[in-house]
């Protein structure tokens, strides 16, 4: 059986996650009191419903209880937010996931019993300022408070070298698990390979190790 | 030389820029017309600064030619977003990241010339989605539009397989980068080693591989 989603609240986070839902083919329900959103959606989700979510009896008659899982994306109005996170908790809906606009609106929506809370701007925040402390870094993904995996482009020094004649893996600690060559992506690449300048090396490891080894590309 | 960082609007997302800045030892100068806002940053970053930006004379003042990066994190207000990017180019700002609210409000950023536009809560939106769609996948980096690498969580079906044993290189096309396992991380994890459920598997592959894993994993 498809999961079924709702989404509450058609702005931009909320309306990226009804496309992102959408193309993956999951079966959405857009639900937001101002009917023009509510339009915008209409060709992109299963259903698009104009109501407002603070009201007990809205939520009821579409059946809410039997989503699999609820994302209440109301920012700027903390009351409506809380108010439709808390009656969707009563109406018995099991996966909940609710964005906030602060540290308080967090500990209303967990105390009232969100599975999820989420903080869209300041995690995009928090990546974006990593992203741009080295401009060879293009994207990472943190695997613990000390370990990531980050994308660095290949600088002129790393040109014509292979990976056996860098030996990375000994001076620095850290493994290259791809490399994006123009369209092609490279995974586990033989320790023969060539690198090229602009190639992007996708490399694992300690973030130690990894800032040590950026610093080294760099210059 | 330490690179020097000016953050324009200290809301969730330019404050959020400002923290991971300075958490990183970098230099920042925070600036708002708020003032209210700008003393809640005073002991955070190097400099905050109440200013309206779309003044030139405000941002001359400051010395703005002279960091290395400067980012836009006005977000409602978008012709003070657009005029403030206007006077940072003119003033030669040699990399300028600002933020978007939408798609029309971007291109008139590239067309003034914007270094790099960011859509915080449409890219974020992007995420949670991903995330949500399978319980099992925790987070992701996309490496092109067909291949990523992801943290799968390893459900009852894995627990007490060996990798050499589970052969998931040759029926899934896939591979093991790293496993977490409570706070440790194997990096390039040995084919004897012997997966335990709730293991962290870091996979990279083919979305369409990974996601015929991540069924098989699931059920
Ligand atoms: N009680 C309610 N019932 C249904 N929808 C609501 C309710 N209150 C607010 N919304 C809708 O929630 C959506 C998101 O609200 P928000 O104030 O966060 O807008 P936004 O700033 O455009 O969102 P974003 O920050 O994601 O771009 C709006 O489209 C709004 O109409
Ligand atoms: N001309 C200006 N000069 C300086 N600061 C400005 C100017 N215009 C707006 N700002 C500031 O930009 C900040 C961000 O504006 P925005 O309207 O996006 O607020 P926000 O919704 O709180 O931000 P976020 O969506 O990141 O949480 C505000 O603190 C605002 O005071
Ligand atoms: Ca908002
Ligand atoms: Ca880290
Ligand atoms: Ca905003
Ligand atoms: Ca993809």
């Amino acid at each position: 059986m498809k999961k079924e989603f709702a989404v509450i609240g058609l702005g931009r986070f909320g309306g990226s996650i009804c496309r992102a839902l959408s193309e993956q083919g999951m079966e959405v329900m857009a639900i937001d009191n101002n009917e023009e959103r509510v339009n915008q959606f209409a060709m992109i989700v299963s259903h698009a419903v104009v109501g407002d979510t603070t009201d007990e009896a809205v939520l009821k008659s579409l059946g809410i209880r039997n989503f699999d899982h609820v994302i209440v994306a109301i920012g700027d109005d903390i009351q409506s937010s809380i108010l439709t996170t808390l009656i969707l908790k009563e109406l018995g809906v099991k996966n909940i996931t609710v964005k906030a606009q602060n540290d308080y609106h967090e500990k209303v929506l967990l105390k009232i019993g969100a599975d999820h809370v989420v903080h869209p701007e300041r995690d995009m925040g928090k990546r974006i300022a990593h992203n741009i402390i080295s401009n060879n870094v293009l994207d990472y993904l943190e695997l613990s408070e000390e370990h990531s995996i980050v994308e660095i482009v290949a600088s002129s020094k790393l040109d014509g070298h292979s990976l056996i004649d860098l030996d990375i893996r000994a001076k620095y600690g850290i493994n290259i698990v791809a490399i994006k060559r123009q369209d092609d992506i490279l995974v586990s690449p033989q320790a023969n390979e060539v690198i090229r300048k602009g190639d992007i090396l996708i490399v694992i490891g300690a973030d130690l190790d990894i800032n040590r080894f950026e610093k080294k590309v760099i210059q």
